[in-house]
């Protein structure tokens, strides 16, 4: 017995978000609705809803130190709706996301080397 | 030392990932170019290069059966690059992604409680 | 007077809607919110909202025969909301979206002869 | 023969981009790729390519004035790639985008009276 406890008072792993996304479903017998792009276009609805929070602001500053509490919650709700859609279309798809996700950054390392402060962007594979 | 390595041969964490982010960001200097709305709209920019992957192909099966493993790498690399940006953008909002994520699925399953199966969305927040 | 009346029984055209996008802001004293950014962040939006009509629905054949009369309403309605957005959006940038277009659709034939059916889209500009 | 030549030096239509747009797929045999969800994956894509225009740009003012001239005819054809797909995604609808978009300024219109500029948004359908 580690004591760890993924998702509790320790950081939420993919691999465990993943599993609670997947008995959600299952519970629900919404595996019939969860085709790739089934989830994808809610994936975009999501992406749509998160945009609408900041579409009237103009620039906002890091931290959003004026914004209200509820508005910030708000916010984490439509961020974690895109991330769960992201993590269950993953998981639909058959892709490690975790594996990929660390992959990738270890791409973006290669591509944008850490002495170059030129290009302006993390990942622009296309 | 626990021999617990994160991102290892254990699944990867939110929060190590964001830290790899704050790094990246650190070490090629450009904090300067994520504000929230620019890390927005690159996110906003991803999410269409994983449509692009699926926008000819019709309906298409769990699991990706025919599809060719380099697909699979492209597709694991556009879904990667949307979380990327997705968990920079939670950062650099001071919002705690993971903690949010967890508290969105316990409203999602008092929303849609188990034993009903007449609703066909994970989280329709609006 | 040649009794043609834009809008009217005849076709609408870009520049008449741009007009009356222009007119509806100044109205109402939105120029104000009108930047490029957050006319862009609005069209996001209702891009979401135009996917969240088509995402549970799996394949839906042409013409949607099968849709209530409310639901094509209902998806007319978000067709425009990113119509208007789109035009605005030209507009607040100095882009002739009506010249573009039409150049645009050229180069695409350029691009895609017409004796080829071996490409699969209309416009993979990147 | 009156002269108006549609596309010429008077306004596109939205009705002649739709058949240039239908004879374009007729053309090249892509009716078959031509699925409402493909059309609007395709759409989104193109919203995704118009994004990341504008994505490390922070605020940027009416009119782009310090833009280049190929950075505006870029934008122009992004914006046209949003039409294009918008417009056949309607007609593969069913939907007559041009009627549906006048009665939806006129919906906001009632929704957002005139005297009123305590609003924000032109067109929040939910």
């Amino acid at each position: 017995m580690t004591g760890r406890i993924q998702g509790g008072d320790q950081s939420l792993s993919l691999d465990l978000l993943k599993q609670k996304m997947a008995n959600f479903a299952k519970e629900r017998d919404w595996d019939q609705f969860h085709s790739p792009r089934n989830l994808l276009l809610a994936l975009v609805g999501e992406v749509g809803e998160l945009s609408e929070i900041f579409q009237w602001k103009g620039e906002v500053p890091k931290g959003l130190p004026d914004w209200k509490e509820e508005e910030k919650v708000h916010l984490g709700e439509e961020l974690s709706d895109v991330l769960l859609y992201l993590v269950r279309l993953s998981d639909i798809c058959g892709i490690d996301l975790g594996k990929a996700a660390l992959r990738k950054v270890e791409l973006n390392a290669i591509k944008y080397p850490a002495s170059s402060n030129t290009n302006n962007g993390i990942a622009h594979t296309s």
